[in-house]
């Protein structure tokens, strides 16, 4: 039989593939809806394998454990979940393991979800080659649902802080970046090392987006988040919407001590796992939103047009050799 | 700093320290209840992991799809799901998985979602160095709850249907059975390698137990399933509802060809992943389900008393030196 094997596929063509076998009525966002009689549901799974997501060389025990919540816990978020219900954590870890290394993810799962809300619900651990941490959060759809398809020609699109900082985090605590001459302030080194081992979300969006509101008829906004990067963000709202994303890169929101260059921009627009929220609002709803919270940046705007990502000021043409975060 | 390795703390020890972790209110069974305003939901997460739970030597995908959905599907019909409303699947694969494998996994999750009811809703796939599914099943508790902790001294204790099968079903499959010398039946080794591949369940079971339900304000039994085997089933449900269970072996229902000895007795109540009811009832509620339900047997009753199990009218007593499945 001809064997086609998964690493000649790659990651997109084979979400393509597993679309085949997924239901018609299945939303396009990474998470899913539950319908129910009073309050929709929005459950989420995520999976964290050693060496592919973490390593023991740069992040502890304790920290896995946090960002295993969030990175679940984010795409709730980022489709307008109000409440967070809890976690469900399906473990595999090889025998050899240390009891405290367990302990110390349980910690930080439970850190994590002392602040954003919700308990352990339940779940299951086996043994096996490597470690894999897989999730299932399960949380209440909040009254204005977030979905990637929802963007519009003629919105703004905005982002509610910056990006690169975790992908910069990982390549000092990897030990990377010190090949480099590049001048990194320890504001910067700091603040990158929390982006990426403590990544602190946006929990309080919803409500910020529910208070700058004009009009209560208005129940669902274009959004998602950067865990795969700025630049795969603006395709996938992009792609499930049907409309063309314009950027302006001289309004990107840069760290202030973020240094210039082509590797800078690509840790920034592909390095990924920052989990900021990347949304568009119509022109009123999004000055609202820009008056009450400095921290939310304009970027750009839809326009018609077909699906793709188009920048304007910017200083180099590099982008088109770039590649977006592939776990494959 | 002291290394305390896992391999060393076996499953139940790492079950009981993990406790220290949840939340109080946690219930005792595998499934977790989420309170909802109209219907609570049971959630549940089960992984499959290559090399430990399931094998290319002795099992497809198609049927790994089928097993993945009816271990999780087994612990919300044990906790009185009346509706599986879907699964969220967190996979991994190595980079050589050959896409008909995963084709054909994502087909066996379906075959078994048509006939258990329920969906695929979302999940996440990674590579990794083995094949990991870990899948997370959420459905809506029916209006009688199934509890490991709710036996009670004077209740019959009663199984669904025969225990070792799987086991035969595995022990066929990987050729360890041909050394032995005892004659098995074609239609012994069919039913258990069906047992083994394609386990059906009973998804029937609540709706047979409220209709033999003699008064309507009776809404909780003593439940759990042998998923880990008839004595760890009935050990489990001892320990959590603190009473003595009283097994009578020549009560025990067997395959009409199943052989004689102590190593068919072993496979018998260690063998485990047979996925049948084991459950309690008070006498005429007891009676009503035997009388309407042939395939359900009385195996014994419970009694006041420290939390173990005795066996009666036992052939041999070499139980003590048996061990019950144990992943680790």
């Amino acid at each position: 039989m001809h064997k086609e094997l998964l690493e000649n596929i790659g990651e997109k063509e084979l979400i393509k593939r597993l679309a085949e076998f997924m239901p018609k009525n299945q939303i396009s966002d990474d998470c899913a809806l539950i319908k129910a009689r009073d309050k929709d549901l929005l459950i989420n799974t995520d999976s964290l394998v050693e060496n592919v997501h973490f390593s023991n060389e740069t992040i502890s025990a304790l920290d896995v454990g946090w960002k295993a919540v969030a990175s679940n816990v984010s795409d709730l978020i980022s489709s307008g979940c109000c409440k967070i219900i809890g976690i469900n954590i399906g473990l595999v870890v090889p025998p050899k393991t240390d009891w405290n290394w367990i302990k110390d993810l349980y910690k930080g799962i439970n850190q994590a979800l002392e602040y954003f809300g919700g308990s352990i619900l339940g779940g299951d651990c086996s043994v096996g080659k490597e470690k894999v941490i897989s999730l299932t959060a399960i949380g209440t759809q909040g009254e204005i649902k977030f979905r990637r398809n929802s963007c519009k020609p003629k919105e703004l699109i905005m982002t509610t802080g910056l990006h690169g900082l975790s992908k910069l985090g990982l390549m000092i605590k990897s030990k990377k970046i010190w090949n480099k001459n590049t001048f990194i302030t320890q504001t910067l080194i700091d603040r990158s090392i929390q982006q990426f081992c403590k990544p602190k979300l946006k929990p309080k969006f919803l409500k910020k987006v529910l208070n700058a509101r004009p009009n209560k008829n208005l129940k669902t906004i274009g959004c998602t988040d950067s865990s795969d990067g700025l630049f795969q963000a603006l395709l996938d709202l992009s792609i499930e919407s049907n409309c063309k994303a314009v950027v302006d890169y001289e309004k990107i929101p840069k760290h202030k001590n973020w240094p210039v260059g082509d590797e800078w921009d690509e840790y920034y627009f592909f390095g990924g796992e920052d989990y900021e929220l990347v949304f568009s609002l119509p022109l009123k709803w999004a000055k609202n939103l820009l008056n009450v919270d400095k921290t939310i940046s304009e970027i750009g705007y839809f326009t018609e047009g077909s699906p793709t990502v188009e920048f304007i000021n910017l200083k180099n043409d590099n982008f088109q050799k770039y590649k977006s975060f592939n776990h494959f």
